[in-house]
């Protein structure tokens, strides 16, 4: 009988509720503080969010139907594939024992895990009567989800992308435009926050603390618009979570158990979607993985960052959240993974990390895409710079089995693909890329 | 019970076996001339090709069974997903009776259909112990692919580029030189056919007919290396015919047959793959579906050129095949739509076409590019400028029943994502497309 290697789900196996991690926490989220650092009730954010979306944030019920308009969408790319990584693992040597699995989200139209709530935005916008939505992005994978999810449902989406990647990228941006999306470049001229920051550093490249002001602003001052956050809030974690789901039913049909499960983090929404069905399969007693969050030694939050509230964005627009935080005003180094620049990370994930049921790690650039080409030069697939650090972890988590001489069952999850991102690779290849460290204030040489 | 929209097969039950077309052509198919004008035997391709695909290039049997490492390979991406377009049905207002349904082929490594037969030509080279390969790639989905399929068997890879697009599509180059290939621009100084294009015309931008003299060159002047094709050939057709057979399974759990499947051509192997299987089955009484192949009215081979003997390359190198030819010198117009830019179509499929059991049909492409757009918006999938050909078709052949008060369900072969075709849709956007018409001999501005 030939050996199995990828595991596909027909779409009528695919999971119709989301898993919300909020009643499992092992001690009480801490709630969002308001601008008079007093705690604030989910009404305040209804300038800025659906009613549905808002409820979902704060709801305590483990299971939350994914209504059937979504479900419909969702059938368009999924469910994802999930495979068993049989060329790297024969490229690493690995013994019998030791084995790697990945779930693969670079399928979505947008070549991300990102539609998987973009849709749902959209969806539960819609439903309110929303028509515009706006949003911030960094290089791009964000911005194109909802350009992708507003053109399905007839929403105007506006984004305010990163100039660093603004400029660099263009065709993340002229692809947002394709889907009908309007793209400015941030800091912009179009709003206070943007103007605040350009008269400090006319040359500013901005961050994605900057582009969530001004996203947040031009929604709050427009009353039929909506704003709407690709990572970090639990309604976002949420809609994830439909991939952690999925990549359950596959283990159970490859008839494997992960013991370690690893996704990179950059708001903690990925990792979220991944991990947190195992976590809760964890608690119910089916199984013992740990869970491994992976970030850039760049931008070290949850390994580096300290524990406390603080705002999501640069200019204290949003609530105060408890995080793990570099400082809301903190700008990361020109990391070629830009979906993981991000200054905290998932309220939910920090209170995990905090509590110790979920480890976290970092990583440099350098190493990361040495894990993506041995990757990619195995399986086939290149991997966006953001997956390429659960890609480095999950090699050496193996490596280390094997070492010990250990069975090992690893699964990660593979994001997306890297086809916007060769110019990093280029860098790669020309052997010119630099790793930034926090930790040492400064960049270092790569080896 | 909720509507059906994304057909999964199982890995289990992807075809073991490719169908062969050439047992069951209309006519004989006619044989390639060597130099001297004479019919050449299989053994006058051995300095090119490995025994294996040299056999498959005549072989009369109907099916060829598909090695156990060639099936491992492709389940790394393959079986991919049929789908049915509900939301571009909505967005079209086709009635109850009108479907569409696409094959999508942008799921593997390379976004396109070329790995199906890239790493059966790996697969074979390097069972005949080969360890180099060259070829020619025009936008560079077909390099890409045989870049990875390279890096998989540990082959390697020798990319002749076309100019212009080695020039306007960094991104592709990258990505080949990433799986680890090396990629010359051609015309190139690296070859007799390549300096003798330079001569004449030293701005030359090159054409795929020039790029494969000069890959062939390389291959023939150096013994421990092959030459590989990424189209036209009966082998490579062949390889291809696995998308057609998992289309008809889909179609089966669909329950749905279609009226008319639809594929774009450039050399003719991404039809092939999927019309070849239903031409069989049409022949065994299973199916009426009308066949229809969809080309570029700026290179407009089947409807416009002549069926003649002539060369696959501009400097002769190859064989003379029996084909719709514009000519082997025939330099097209700059579509965007790279990969169906060849003077010349599989003489497989010209025998079908030239002997009616396939309908041919040439399109501009800015009217492809608007549907693919429409297409994009409506099901999330932005389409590859080749593919963009299909879904003009689709659309139309849906549209003409609706209005006809007829029923109809169209399939279609989406072959490859457009996400290395941005720059081509920001001249969509800006409306500076142009159109190119060969039957005019000039440009018509677009309306």
């Amino acid at each position: 009988m030939p050996e199995r290697t990828r595991f596909v789900l027909d779409e009528r196996d695919m999971p119709t509720a989301w898993y919300n991690v909020l009643p499992d926490l092992p001690t009480p989220l801490d709630p969002p503080l308001g601008p008079d650092g007093n705690p604030i009730g989910p009404e305040a954010l209804a300038p800025l969010f659906p009613m549905e979306l808002i409820k979902q944030e704060v709801s305590t019920d483990r299971y939350i139907d994914i209504p059937g308009a979504i479900i419909d969408v969702y059938k368009t790319y999924r469910p994802s594939p999930l495979q068993r990584a049989r060329q790297l693992e024969k490229n690493l040597g690995l013994p019998e024992g030791v084995k790697i699995f990945y779930k693969y989200e670079g399928v979505s139209p947008a070549g991300s895990h990102k539609p998987n709530t973009a849709i749902a935005q959209a969806y539960f916008n819609k439903q309110e009567g929303i028509n515009k939505i706006s949003t911030e992005t960094g290089a791009g994978q964000w911005g194109s989800a909802l350009a992708i999810a507003g053109a399905l449902f007839g929403i105007e989406i506006e984004v305010f992308m990163v100039k660093v990647s603004f400029n660099q990228k263009p065709y993340r941006r002229i692809l947002m435009e394709t889907y009908g999306a309007t793209v400015h470049a941030s800091p912009s001229n179009l709003t206070n926050a943007g103007r605040h920051v350009l008269e400090r550093d006319p040359d500013s490249t901005g961050s994605l603390g900057i582009a969530i002001s001004e996203a947040v602003e031009v929604a709050a001052t427009n009353e039929d618009m909506h704003y709407s956050l690709g990572s970090v809030l639990n309604h976002v974690c949420l809609h994830q979570t439909i991939v952690g789901q999925e990549a359950i039913l596959q283990m159970e049909m490859a008839e494997a158990e992960p013991d370690v499960v690893i996704g990179c983090v950059g708001g903690g929404s990925n990792f979220a979607g991944i991990s947190y069905p195992y976590y809760y399969r964890r608690k119910q007693g089916l199984s013992n993985a740990r869970l491994v969050a992976v970030e850039p030694k760049a931008c070290p939050t949850l390994t580096a960052g300290d524990y406390r509230y603080d705002w999501g964005d640069e200019a204290k627009m949003t609530p105060q959240m408890l995080m793990y935080t570099l400082g809301h005003d903190f700008v990361p180094a020109g990391i070629h993974a830009g979906g993981l620049r991000y200054h905290a990370d998932a309220p939910t994930l920090c209170n995990l990390v905090h509590n110790d049921e979920i480890e976290a790690v970092a990583v440099h650039q350098v190493a990361c895409f040495e894990a993506a080409v041995q990757f990619a030069r195995a399986e086939g697939i290149l991997p966006a710079p953001e997956s390429s650090h659960a890609i480095r972890v999950a090699i050496d988590e193996a490596l280390a089995a094997k070492d010990a001489g250990e069975d090992k069952t690893v699964l990660f999850n593979l994001s997306g693909h890297g086809h916007f991102d060769l110019s990093a690779y280029e860098a790669y290849n020309a052997g010119t890329l630099i790793d930034y460290d926090f930790a040492s204030g400064t960049h270092v040489e790569e080896d």
